[in-house]
């Protein structure tokens, strides 16, 4: 099954546009934990059997895995062989941010869908096609290309003004004309304005956005310019929001409230 | 000793502008390393026990360690510790092609120089100031932005018109207001012209560049347009044409040769 195909079904089995970012952060994990030899894929574990019915994906970032170097890898792989074996429709949307010259892609790309064996990852557009296209082979997983991202300093090059149009527009515009079916798009939730426009260009893509904090009309914003014309086709990452929402005994059954208020909150504006 | 002040030693003592790319690719290694179980930390050193006196720093692409998975990394650290424990005053420099927003940034930070302890480090710009910030915040290291590509791609995006000019020049323009010392600038080799006025708006900034082929010719257009007032200040990359240059049991002295080669080469054009 391709990658757009998993996310759409579990999409549909779960109701849920849901994605958990699991970005583990040692010091905010419950005390109890943080003497265990495996703690992140301790914790991780006790979010995903505690998520597993109300989320589309799961979305680790690997920047917090890299920051406790080869055992914080060590504690993604046995992340994602979990999620593979025990609920294996939900999609593994590992967030690298990769992007080199075609020699060194390809190698990102052995790395990405072979080792990591992940269903989608986020890749940068901004080399060019050569750049991406090693990633574009592997036709069964999906490329989130990173057109817009969630950060405030994000219009500082974004959306300089590039032959009349914001630059990420003009780069979109280009990829529109790519020829792969795996192409996926990023838009940061944070600018719901932007999601709306990339929704107009892309209208069958997967989209993946991030950001919108708690304030409920930020959500409606994002979901009505971010969803198809069937009210999907998109996930919303949340991190923190949900992995940290109690620091105590309880923190699975913490998650999961929180999880469950999210998906209903934008299951409303579909 | 803060990183550009260590390029600038080494650079002087070894007379070297050389950077040796440490890509490992184990089946272009020699038949008789391939069967060891350190086969790409073995290669390496060498690599670096050949080249130590005639290169100005080693630059291991991640990309190539990810591959082959956490083994591949594990070698990768092996590597950095015997470059600094060995031969302290050379610098080693990272190739990561990070970027992230904020929070994520300055985990990728933690790993780039805590964990691999890296001198310098490429990072992607295009998310805007406030996600390199957290690089930048370690002032005795290098980063070094990644501008113009050395693709053949590479103008699909990054020589966009912006405002009359090309998006990488309206970008680069807005990165030379930015107050931090420790930016360093990276130009492909295969645009000597686009080199020429990233050093003329960057006159001090150290620079590193990579992708230029065989001939002589591109390497002299490289080097004149490449070098600051002074004849340095910048590193050229090569990997493939040294790490392989024999693959024979005189793999190492096959390596030194053209590595030997290449710097008088550059030399010439100081």
């Amino acid at each position: 099954m391709n990658a757009q195909k998993k996310f759409e079904k579990i999409i549909k089995k779960n109701d849920s546009l849901v994605c958990l970012g699991l970005d583990p952060d040692l010091q905010k994990f419950p005390s109890h934990l943080q003497q265990s030899e495996d703690a992140i894929f301790e914790f991780n574990k006790s979010m995903i059997d505690a998520t597993h019915d109300l989320v589309a994906t799961y979305k680790p970032n690997i920047a917090f895995y890299e920051a406790y170097g080869i055992e914080g890898l060590k504690q993604l792989k046995k992340t994602i062989e979990y999620i593979k074996k025990s609920y294996p429709e939900i999609p593994v949307l590992l967030d690298m941010k990769r992007g080199d010259i075609g020699n060194t892609a390809s190698k990102y790309a052995i790395a990405a869908f072979e080792y990591w064996d992940a269903d989608a990852i986020t890749v940068y557009p901004y080399l060019g096609y050569d750049a991406v296209k090693p990633f574009l082979e592997y036709k069964d997983r999906l490329v989130i290309l990173l057109i817009k991202t969630s950060n405030p300093d994000s219009s500082m090059f974004q959306d300089m003004e590039a032959g009349g149009e914001p630059f990420y527009m003009a780069m979109a515009k280009k990829i529109s004309k790519w020829p792969e079916d795996n192409i996926s798009i990023f838009v940061g939730a944070t600018y719901p304005e932007e999601l709306k426009k990339m929704r107009k260009l892309f209208p069958n893509k997967f989209f993946l956005s991030a950001g919108f904090g708690a304030q409920s009309g930020q959500i409606e914003k994002a979901v009505r310019a971010g969803v198809d014309k069937n009210g999907g086709g998109i996930v919303f990452n949340a991190s923190r929001s949900i992995l940290y929402a109690s620091s105590g005994k309880d923190f699975a059954q913490g998650a999961r409230e929180e999880a469950g208020k999210l998906r209903d909150e934008i299951n409303k504006y579909r």
